[in-house]
């Protein structure tokens, strides 16, 4: 053993080892969990080819900083050579006058892509698109295609999907894959080897939920990004699940009663954080003020019939989670496009018998709970305790249906109004069906109790 | 006008033009909006190579039904033209006697194939992957693979991704792409064009988060099945585009707090819908019985003091919100890999702050609201509202405090017992909080109105 060689600690020699072999997307993961300071170092240390394979993964957390921490020429030198999808990424997210900086640094035909596609709003296929596809026009033989891929093969993002444009009018007129060009005669035309039909295509503007849709119903390794005819762009397929997984994080943070955090969980500045969630707790707790006005205006029952109020959190829980049941199922199903807007009436038909037998169950049960403690003496709810079971049961039934019913047409709702069917989050209908529970509940009371109770 | 022409109602000619041209996922999406008698029509009416391309389409609904319908030597001829993935996914979900029939009319390799896939437990790598992958020995020249694959292309599912096995062993030592063939040269070793490493592979066992997870961070078109070494299928992406989608509706049924639907919403029937969402409810239902247990154990305060029931219904809520963001957030940090189980503690340690802050936001709006009323007459709380205010306030900062913390620590128990996390879903995290909120709002009200109202 070498005693001069230099003392290292096991975090540096694990990630030595795992910088020095292994696949690009380990070394990321490497990266991502090593200090900012660390991390840079390690990324001046690496040979330039390295580099710019790490910065072309989307997982590489803090992009824009690492490569503001670079060298300017480096940096430049960095987003020239990338992907031109992934260049745009991170000058999205830099601040000025870094961003200026090193777009000036560019040369001028990168520098006008990089502009246009940052010009797109987030989330758009144009914002998400790469520049680097392969195109051909529409005279070319299978032959000289192939020639023509094989010399422009390193700069372009994917070379499976293959464009044919008229050669005059450069409009976008069929689409094909390698596999057909090299089982095609290298003599005939481009055209021979594509299938007789207008592609799939995206416009600039379509959104992430539709991108995902469309390359999962066509089965494509990519979707053309078509204006006015002419192909500006592709997304690839693996941008798009890159985009489902960070859709799938927003929808189930949105589903909890809050705002879709950015940034991993771990990484999120503790004020940032609670921001996100104090906002719509705020707001879900001001609305849930109404329960107290509700409460308020019983006031007179409640005294009476102080025993109506045990009853209160098990049949306003059973209103919310019905309707949250119910919510994510529409949500769910409109998402997918198993239903449409129109639908509405058809869901409504639906969830109206299923709240009721819903409904009919659990006032069942809760009927019977109420017998068997009066009946054992595990508790004594009075001389009416059949008239309070009955309240119970009749008000569960209500509740229920009502929760089913309001949970399931909130998503049309809000998509009616230009809002995510998803925002409706099961804390929000909870809160929604709250209110209406407590009137239900007071409602039925006091038509069962009155002249005995109340 | 030919006044002989067929009369064709709206409908008919609308299917019958999306039958004749356009994408073979159109046709599948015409044919799953008709009645099942005329979809069967239409399949048997049609060229058997469209048949194959429908049946080889996921998205096509009741494929199993359908193909049942067809006649049997039609059936057995389709199950043996279309890709071996997809007739495993139809034979699975066939009842016996035609799953055995249908089998035992296809050829001898072919049954024993499919037979092998269908030993896999449903969701598996195994369960889903294609045998129709192309593999070389390692010996072979780049020309002699490019020739091979111009031959095999036809009856493979993608030839993109090319597997590299050990000409005597058969183990896989490689994986290559076919861009990096076609700019090779003809007479080098296929091993030459193959990245200096061993590939990322999964077991046959890897669930369907696993295969998600590794094509998405290492950007593939395939992923390898291994077993042994030796490599049994590959699960290509348009298949895990397909199972992300089915596990986003799982994941928002769940966390709606339901069994799964494994149906669209409006194609399920009535009485199995009754049956997946009943038996969550009735549980939630149950669970929440003990709200009014524990509202009965605090009976004499409630007589004494009716003016607490108004804010309980405020109070349940705020906690079950904030549980409920907290859940979401730990999930999909979890599903994400983001954190493991060993960092349970760290989220402790957040949401501890992150909960006492926002209670403390809440608590101070509740004593706000309370305020205002008892100062503009709009309620009055009693001659000792301020010490009610506080009740209130106090109680929203253990609430939200209990509520984060135990959200958060819910998911990673579920975990640690070998649940998916993501059935802590929202309605179930507000059950769990719901009595503890009661017994921490009543605990409140004892310290801070003892000697006055209680």
């Amino acid at each position: 053993m070498n005693e001069f060689a230099p003392v290292l600690d096991d975090e540096a020699v694990a990630v030595a080892r795992v910088l020095d072999s292994d696949h690009v997307a380990d070394v990321v993961e490497a990266l991502n969990h090593e200090p900012r300071e660390t991390a840079i170092e390690l990324l001046c240390a690496m040979p330039f080819e390295r580099l710019v394979d790490i910065f072309d993964q989307p997982e590489l957390e803090a992009a824009p900083e690492l490569a503001e921490a670079l060298p300017r020429p480096k940096a430049s030198k960095l987003l020239t050579a990338m992907s031109v999808d992934r260049a745009a990424d991170i000058l999205r997210e830099l601040d000025e006058p870094a961003r200026s900086e090193l777009l000036g640094a560019l040369a001028p035909p990168l520098r006008t892509t990089l502009l246009s596609i940052l010009g797109y709003p987030e989330g758009s296929a144009a914002s998400i698109m790469t520049t680097e596809f392969v195109s051909v026009p529409s005279d070319w033989t299978v032959g000289r295609t192939l020639d023509y891929i094989r010399k422009v093969e390193r700069t372009r993002e994917t070379i499976y999907a293959i464009y044919i444009v008229d050669q005059r009018t450069q409009l976008l007129l069929r689409s094909t894959g390698l596999r057909r060009l090299i089982t095609g005669n290298p003599e005939d035309s481009i055209l021979s080897v594509a299938p007789d039909r207008v592609p799939v295509t995206v416009t600039p503007l379509t959104d992430r939920e539709n991108l995902a849709r469309a390359i999962s119903k066509y089965d494509l390794l990519a979707l053309p990004v078509v204006d006015h005819g002419r192909i500006l762009g592709i997304v690839t397929v693996d941008d798009i699940i890159d985009t489902m997984i960070e859709e799938t994080t927003e929808d189930v943070h949105r589903f909890g009663g809050m705002e879709a955090l950015d940034e991993p969980y771990m990484k999120m500045g503790f004020l940032a954080m609670i921001q996100k969630r104090a906002g719509w707790l705020c707001a879900l707790f001001l609305s849930e003020m109404l329960t107290a006005n509700a409460m308020q205006s019983y006031e007179g029952e409640l005294e009476k019939a102080i025993v109506l109020t045990l009853f209160i959190p098990l049949i306003m829980s059973s209103g919310g989670n019905s309707g949250s049941q119910a919510t994510s199922l529409v949500i769910r199903a409109l998402a997918l496009r198993e239903i449409g807007l129109g639908d509405w009436w058809r869901v409504a038909l639906r969830e109206l018998p299923t709240g009721l037998v819903l409904g009919s169950i659990l006032g069942v049960v809760g009927i019977c709970r109420i017998t068997l403690w009066q009946y054992f003496g595990l508790y004594d709810y009075g001389p009416h305790w059949e008239l309070i079971a009955a309240t119970v049961g009749a008000a569960l039934v209500g509740i229920v249906t009502f929760g089913s019913l309001s949970g399931s047409m909130l998503p049309f709702a809000l998509k009616r109004i230009g809002f995510d069917p998803a925002s409706a989050s099961a804390p929000f209908v909870a809160t929604l069906v709250d209110v209406t529970g407590l009137v239900i509940y007071f409602s039925v009371a006091l038509v069962i109790l009155r002249g005995t109770l109340l």
